[in-house]
């Protein structure tokens, strides 16, 4: 439960996380910065510093411009295409791989389309570890993997990364990390984590969410899932199922979910409800028929003015806002963001779940709130997937890359 | 962010905090248990414990009985009788002021029936003062107070300790811990949290969910209120309004509720609605009508086989389900804990409950989950108001101390 003080080793340690992790985070920052923000010493600074740039995980440069007179404090900056983590990104619709380099950068990606219907382990992995081996082809000899994760639409265990539950995948207790870290065959563990969840992850860190304690994360695919920081952290629950916002019954005796039960947030706001009530309108026919085209062509048809599609969204924005009502009045979040297919169903019927929320929370629960759209777009789960996959090199940089090395 | 490792001081002051909670939640523990739970040496605890004794919070004595041969180990006994701090409750139908020892004992209490209807701060206040004063007057001269707070039935600012709203004591922005503390005239000052928040906080404590780290507490009072805790820690959210799971709208188009909307947990569960549905059977006139004994009324004829009570029970039991399994989804808790009046209506509707949460959640989240009442029963609230009072002193006992003593 405690101990005595900690020893200088683990000091060193931590404090080599925390400045990797500023500059992950934060990009280029000089010296000067580094030792005011994370209030060490200069020569503390230097040594950790060195210490990082040996290793590969970073690199001291001139500043390209600075005002001041005298000596310009060094640069260090994150050694972007060299070390890099592998996210993965499985949705209903798609499956995506990326290389990602340390400070956060996209360095490459792959994607493929997921025809609807039960979910293929065997070859969703293997079209996964196909294009991980596609990019690392292309990578240079001297680049180092220090990580893997994947985002998975589905309730994820925290013990082993076993997909639980996915009904929108009609798929149970599927060992999704294990089987796609067999098939990469790298020796590296791929960690995995609801897709929702780590969206939220990504918002929080590198998105609308930054500097955030508390924030709810809803994110529309073909279903709605949500992520919510508590305090500065990921809620997980006991298991790791927490956050499973698209269940909450917010219509009880209404439309069918998946689940099985009635009147779930996703069942009335997802991206079956929207297109069943603009239906008759045409519009489905005419687009693409469904999944983000379908919904796209729903807003659109909305914004020129089509009544049935107008009247959809607003439909669906009603229960939308009674869900995002609920969860106010339970987290009190600063910030609630939309996110995947949401962005869009939430920009067409702001004013339906304005509406709802106001009715339905106190004042004092508004007064400080926000109802933003995600700022990383259909790229949050995957930033959030990458910086899951950081999680080990920030921890401990060193013993990281020496066990790549081995 | 980061700092260099801690000083010997600030290491000295965490073994000091750390160790007098191990004894003030565990009760009298020995040294050599102490040794071995918090990982330091013999040496180590023998001089925190002589530094604790020093200052009158802990003594040292003879075990009562021991197994072993050898020198027996000296027990740690928190000074329960000497150290105190002052717990106010302040509910609907009453408020309570406690004397409660170091160790969580409650040495003294004294309580008034509050009328119905709007707070008068200002009366409430005068008589909790002196409810303290009484109980003071009956301590010897070498006690010492070192801490008070107070459980409100209402929103709590996190920042100042103001109630916010509390929509069934007609109340909003009430100064109640500013005001309380200028009648107490004792020099200390008065935190104030959520009753609900508190209740979890004591449940997580010393009750049925002590060693959880995820559990979802509902307190039934005339109304509903919540607290969570979420990794070990309970949820207050950006500005400490979270837990409000009272407003959660299950019902759309439902019962109205005291906050102005409708179909909130609260409006379907509350007081109101299981007397209002058992009215017709006469229960409420032959019982004291509402309160406590108004829904002890309802649950002891349903018991009897009253079918129009048993049938209220079970409406309020379908809408606490749906509550529940709302909750379940978005926390993954271990543990579901039904305090104040909802441990009457819980065992009385459980066969609703839970056909409700078997409905709308997955198998998964019900694996390792407990639905359980609350341990400390009535004491909920004031036990927690009692933790929060301690947090001081337990952060860093002998300043506390010092500043008391000057």
């Amino acid at each position: 439960m405690l101990r005595a003080g900690p020893s200088q080793e683990e000091i060193r340690r931590h404090n080599l996380g925390t400045l990797l992790r500023h500059v992950h985070l934060g990009g280029p920052t000089s010296r000067a910065e580094l030792t005011s923000r994370m209030g060490l010493n200069r020569s503390t600074i230097m040594a950790l510093t060195a210490d990082l740039t040996a290793a590969g995980l970073v690199r001291e440069e001139l500043p390209k411009e600075t005002g001041r007179a005298g000596r310009p404090s060094l640069v260090v900056r994150p050694e972007s295409s060299r070390v890099y983590v592998l996210a993965f990104d499985v949705g209903v619709d798609r499956l995506v791989a990326a290389r990602v380099g340390l400070g956060g950068v996209i360095l490459d990606r792959r994607w493929a389309v997921r025809p609807r219907g039960a979910f293929d382990l065997n070859e969703s992995v293997a079209t996964l570890a196909g294009f991980a081996r596609q990019m690392h082809r292309k990578t240079r000899a001297d680049t180092v993997c220090v990580g893997a994760a994947a985002a998975f639409c589905g309730a994820v265990r925290k013990t082993d990364g076993v997909v639980r539950f996915s009904p929108n995948l009609e798929m149970e207790d599927g060992p999704f990390g294990e089987e796609l870290s067999k098939r990469l065959a790298m020796g590296l563990p791929v960690t995995v984590g609801n897709d929702a969840n780590l969206g939220a992850l990504a918002e929080h860190t590198r998105g609308t969410g930054t500097g955030c304690r508390d924030l709810v994360y809803l994110h529309g695919d073909v279903g709605i899932g949500g992520g919510i920081v508590v305090n500065g952290q990921l809620l997980g629950g006991a298991a790791g199922y927490g956050g499973e916002v698209g269940h909450m019954v917010v219509n009880p005796g209404g439309r069918a979910c998946g689940c099985g039960s009635h009147g779930c947030l996703e069942a009335e706001v997802g991206e079956r409800a929207l297109l069943e009530h603009a239906g008759s309108s045409g519009i489905q026919r005419l687009a693409a028929g469904r999944g983000r085209d379908g919904i796209h062509a729903v807003v659109e048809a909305a914004d020129r003015g089509d009544i049935i599609a107008q009247d959809a969204l607003h439909r669906v924005g009603d229960w939308l806002g009674i869900g995002v009502a609920n969860l106010v009045n339970v987290f009190n979040p600063e910030v609630v963001i939309f996110g995947g297919t949401l962005r869009e169903i939430y920009l067409g019927s702001a004013a339906q779940v304005r509406s709802r929320l106001n009715l339905a929370t106190h004042p004092a629960l508004r007064e400080t709130l926000r109802l933003r759209t995600s700022e990383l777009g259909d790229d949050a789960t995957l930033v959030g997937a990458a910086e899951l996959a950081f999680t080990k090199v920030l921890a401990d940089p060193l013993e990281v890359l020496a066990r790549m090395s081995v």
